[in-house]
């Protein structure tokens, strides 16, 4: 039980809002409590009643002379703030503002919110909501909501933006008996927010699995700092809506939330280990499986089955998810094969016939539960005519019990196969009618498995960048004057002079070129230059021809001074017959050769202050893959939070299809995957250097056996 | 009804195997049959009794003196040939046989169908399974299966491989309230195959929606054409496990089938317009779907609900799956604006807000059934305090029954919309508690719909090249000749020169060449070729120097006669001393300037007789999309059937990323589109010519703005 126990656990009530009428909101909310069998003091608040349900009433919270630690509040917006006012004098510690009318209906709301952000601030109260369902704490038997039903008790804590999404939830788990340590419905989180109470959850040993429904993430670096030094000690699974543009829009007339980009959530939950989900179902099915399994210890399943059809579907699933299917040891075969029927399938999935009792599940799950070969089982069982489905839910209930690995169930079918189902949700095994829906959980816990042990051997997927105490970039004056020079919800683009310098300063390598006019000593000059770099490239500046090609104003692979003077002779020639211009300017620039052309892109979310203000946003997202005009095409990237560590972005690398070609495909020459790594370390400096910077854009990265040259760079600030 | 009546509805039955343990099999069918109520006749058949549960039974099949349609025969394996043999001399018209012990148990069972096969063609008589589960048709009350319930009677035909399948899908229907016109576990099917049974059911007007469960399928090229020729008159859903390699090895052991590529089967399923369900609940989700609401005119959907989340969650799932949010008219707006409380949300989806009783959903539903703007009206409801889950339910049937739209439902939850949801099946209204399930039927059964429109408005899939009187191939001789020599399961290269035939006589379009020895004559002989052709390359042939770029051996982008005797001096002098060769041969080529690498491929599924004999196999398999060394790297190709039309090869390659290129990405000039449709349709022809071609492999295609030039082509033969 952490900081926030005046609010979990709170020793005194007060209720502001409850009427005679017993269908209004804080009447249901005091009968809630009352229901949950609340063990502490209860003070109901109107200025109408002297009492209500038995309850003395009071007119006003500070009217109560005995100390109260939380206040609900369930009153039209308007009249809140006075209220919490009130509270702040009576310093009370928490405030459950239910009533809405808030952010979600604009201006004025918006406006209301900030005076009770105001309020909250000055008399240090903290505020849950407003615009939400409440809390419930089943332990504690508390229940601040308006909920239609009171929660099982359990070792889940869920927190959700949405309430209606909590009544879902709700009803889901009691019919599959989930239980929950913790049930909060936070709305609009003007105070307390999903950052609050995580860190209060990582540390609160009633609490074995965090769920969470969010709209928008407050703070998102904070949340991966939070949970990742819990070194993922406790699985957290995230709902996250707003993928889509339409979804979007819907959000912000819902609760005002303005989403960010999916990816850098997405990239943010993957590096700090939290579980996605993407519907309620699978959010569901997560939470039941995290609480009630044991999270497996690695990716081979074995799959016992009466039913071959549905076993060769599971078969499927388990190869699609990225699990594997178990080799089953000699031993356990033999073993199996001794008790088994002559025409069972010994081979995973093992098939123990159709016509199979209950016991004839018994050796197999208990011969496949010690074959060390084997992670995870998986039962799948279809009502055949002789199937004893409630027997079968026993005997699964009976192993899963003594077991040290996980056991999932899945009984497919629909009216009988309920009552298998229920008896094992009764016990708390987690059983499914749909293997997809198992797979989908099985694959989920075993990768937090993965990465959790992983974690503990010493990976690291951010490094300390950030933390350290890195000297200012050189150039922050004049990116500073860049960034205040831009408007807001728009970027700028940095010279190319500053471009270059801030370049040069983390270490990207760039291009050698040399720029001259032309005049009886740039042929030799240029020669000296094509000695120390050849081959070579001749061509003009941008601003002398638009288009090069066209007009052959470039000439590659310049290889010897013999090439190169007849090069110059005749582009000069060119220039001063079809330009009529006397001494062009001309660059002669080294060639890049065998080189494949490479993405690597910035975007920051959040403000310029996100390293250090620590509200809203994850950071800068970099974005790294093909690149060229193969871009657009084939969307080859991956994706890294800054500042992650070198281990990291070479696992994202290989997850792009380039790497085949880095890495030398088909005979291919290997690519300096080595400079293409110290680019993106020189980036990351960069950005961290100068937060301002909003978006870079690198491309292309002409990667080759030698060099990852940045041969076109655009960086930008924005607000 | 069609020409499998007797098998259907039979007039009478006899039960082979029926004994004095009613837990026996044969017992099981024969009190399954008269628990269905069956109005013929019923003939117990077993020489040890003389009568049997109240029925005169019978030695053998001969001795009963009626007329009998059809026979179940339920006894060990090694005794159905003789009992077969009886009912063939009896004139019996279909045998159900329920027995395993065949081809899934190995050779000796193997040789047992056969023998069954035999016995069926001598007599003519139709054969179900063996290994099945039987078979039931609840409107002629025919329960012929020991199948532990009875199914309800509807309009979804369904069939399976697998007899575990049908309990579950059985089960399941009892739950939801989904009947069925037929319902068939047909084992290994050695007769009677889904072809069979499709063709008879898209002629039954009691079937309207088509369900199977298949793990090999028969005679694929057939069973497209028999659906297709329906126009996908009835919507069709298939569900075939096995996309890995460990699903396919239990499949081998399960009923003993082979299963074929996945990537054929998924685009013979695409062109043919039949839905593929990918797992045991989408399968009965979508015949539910299908039987019970209209299919949707238009993608457009509208979301009614009570939860601002769950709403947007729904949002994205549909914009994911390709439907798309509907733009609710200014009317409709208007409309509901005057009726639901101000905070509701307006804008789709549609928030008719948390305290929504039944009522207040009447008017966006009635509003948005007639909005012409809107196409699918989908209600997510979730159990908040004052929710009315029955009602709702009850008015969403009400509405459901009157509209010419289709109506799902999704009611989120567990314990109490489990009501809601039980009141919507026993209307049967597609109902879901999930939102991904529901948007998957939606979306499916938007695709059939949109299909079945484009095919009505004379959309060609397919062209009529195989059964066009096509010329046999000039060469089809020396082709017969490589495909007699080749091994089964291996591939034979046509030589260099068939294949340049073949291509040439096909149409393909090859790069030109000239090789000649060095001699005086040689440069001015290649200045001839180099006019017409510039720009040129000039290189040895393969076996003069391995790696040419190497050892400058390859002259590239030769554009004028002067490049040419220079490139021609340095490449000779090179060879003479280097070499030792004193006239060497060399290749000038026309070059391809300003192209892409495309790829085209064949394989074919099946046999060399997959067009005439038509058994076995979809036929050949196109691929087609990025070439080259990319070709493995990003895995980005469309594939087709032979013989596809032009239309729908094109609509394919729009789904690669090529294709933006080819189109003129980023301003880069279009390549010529017209001459990669020639040089597939070409392909196309080659094989309907040459079906004993096995695979071709054409990599790369270099296509630019003018032509589809192949420069490495590679043709098998293969059994």
């Amino acid at each position: 039980m952490g900081k926030l126990s005046f609010l979990f656990n709170p020793k005194s009530i007060a209720i502001v809002g409850v009427s005679e009428d017993p269908a209004k909101l804080g009447s249901v909310i005091l009968s809630n409590l009352t229901e949950a069998k609340y063990r502490g003091e209860i003070y109901p608040v109107n200025p109408k009643y002297k009492e209500l349900f038995g309850f003395k009433t009071y007119a006003k919270v500070s009217d109560i002379k005995e100390d109260v630690d939380c206040v609900v509040i369930v009153i039209p917006a308007g009249l809140v703030p006075e209220v919490l006012e009130d509270c702040g004098k009576k310093k009370v510690k928490a405030a459950i503002v239910i009533s809405a009318g808030f952010k979600e209906v604009g201006p004025v709301g918006e406006e209301l919110e900030k005076r009770l952000s105001d309020i909250a601030r000055k008399y240090n109260i903290r505020i849950m909501g407003p615009n939400c369902l409440g809390q419930i704490v089943p332990k504690y038997k508390v229940n601040l909501s308006f909920a239609a039903s009171h929660p099982l008790e359990g070792d889940v804590a869920f927190l959700s933006q949405s309430g209606a999404f909590c009544t879902a939830i709700l009803d889901m788990s009691l019919d599959k008996n989930l239980g929950f340590s913790h049930f909060v419905s936070f709305g609009n989180k003007i105070d307390l927010n999903e950052n609050d109470l995580v860190e209060d959850w990582l540390e609160d040993d009633n609490v074995k699995v965090i769920g969470g429904y969010l709209e928008e993430v407050d703070a998102g670096l904070d949340l991966v700092e939070i949970y990742k030094e819990g070194n993922a000690k406790k699985p957290m699974i995230i709902l996250k809506p707003g993928e889509s543009k339409q979804a979007q829009a819907a959000m912000s007339s819902h609760t005002g939330s303005l989403a960010g980009s999916s990816e850098v959530f997405k990239t943010a939950m993957r590096q700090a280990g939290i579980t996605i989900a993407k519907d309620v179902n699978q959010m569901f099915n997560l939470m039941m499986g995290f609480s009630w399994a044991k999270v497996p210890e690695g990716k081979r399943v074995a799959i016992i089955t009466n039913a071959g059809g549905p076993g060769i579907i599971a078969t499927d699933e388990i190869i699609k998810s990225g699990l594997e299917m178990a080799q089953i040891s000699e031993e356990s075969t033999a073993a199996m094969k001794a008790i088994l029927p002559p025409n069972a399938s010994l081979h995973n999935p093992i098939d123990v016939i159709g016509d199979a009792l209950a016991e004839r599940y018994k050796a197999p799950i208990d011969i496949l539960m010690k074959d060390e070969n084997v992670d995870i089982v998986l039962v799948v069982l279809t009502p055949q005519l002789v199937t004893q489905i409630e027997d079968t839910a026993k005997l699964i209930i009976n192993s899963a019990k003594l077991a040290n690995k996980p056991i999932y169930a899945v009984f497919l079918g629909g009216k009988y196969v309920n009552f298998g189902l229920q008896r094992l949700y009764d016990d708390r095994i987690p059983a499914f009618n749909d293997i997809d829906q198992a797979v989908d959980v099985i694959s989920a816990m075993q990768k937090y498995g993965d990465f959790k042990q992983a974690v503990r051997k010493g990976k690291n997927l951010f490094n300390d960048l950030i933390d350290e105490k890195l000297e200012q970039g050189k150039y922050r004056k004049e990116v500073m004057e860049a960034y205040e020079s831009s408007k807001s919800g728009t970027e700028l683009a940095l010279s190319e002079e500053l471009t270059s310098k801030i370049a040069a300063e983390v270490g990207l390598d760039l291009p050698q070129y040399l720029t001259l006019k032309a005049s009886p000593s740039t042929l030799g000059e240029f020669k000296d230059f094509g000695k120390k770099h050849y081959p070579v490239v001749l061509k003009t500046p941008a601003d002398v021809i638009a288009h090069k090609t066209d007009k052959k104003a470039i000439y590659l692979n310049i290889k010897s001074d013999k090439e190169l003077e007849s090069a110059y002779t005749e582009l000069v020639e060119m220039i001063q017959k079809d330009m009529k211009i006397k001494s062009p300017n001309l660059i002669l620039q080294e060639q890049i050769t065998g080189a494949k052309e490479i993405l690597i892109g910035v975007k920051r979310d959040g403000g310029a202050n996100v390293y250090t203000g620590r509200k809203g946003g994850f950071g800068h997202l970099m974005t790294f893959g093909t690149g060229g005009i193969y871009t657009e095409i084939y969307h080859d990237v991956g994706f890294a939070l800054v500042p992650s560590s070198r281990e990291e972005i070479l696992d994202t690398l290989k997850t792009t299809k380039i790497y085949k070609i880095i890495d030398g495909a088909r005979g291919l020459a290997k690519l300096n995957e080595k400079a293409m790594l110290d680019a993106i370390e020189s980036i990351q400096k960069l950005v961290v250097y100068y937060p301002e910077i909003s978006s870079i854009d690198l491309n292309p990265v002409l990667l080759n056996e030698k060099r990852a040259v940045c041969v076109d760079l655009k960086f930008f600030v924005g607000k």
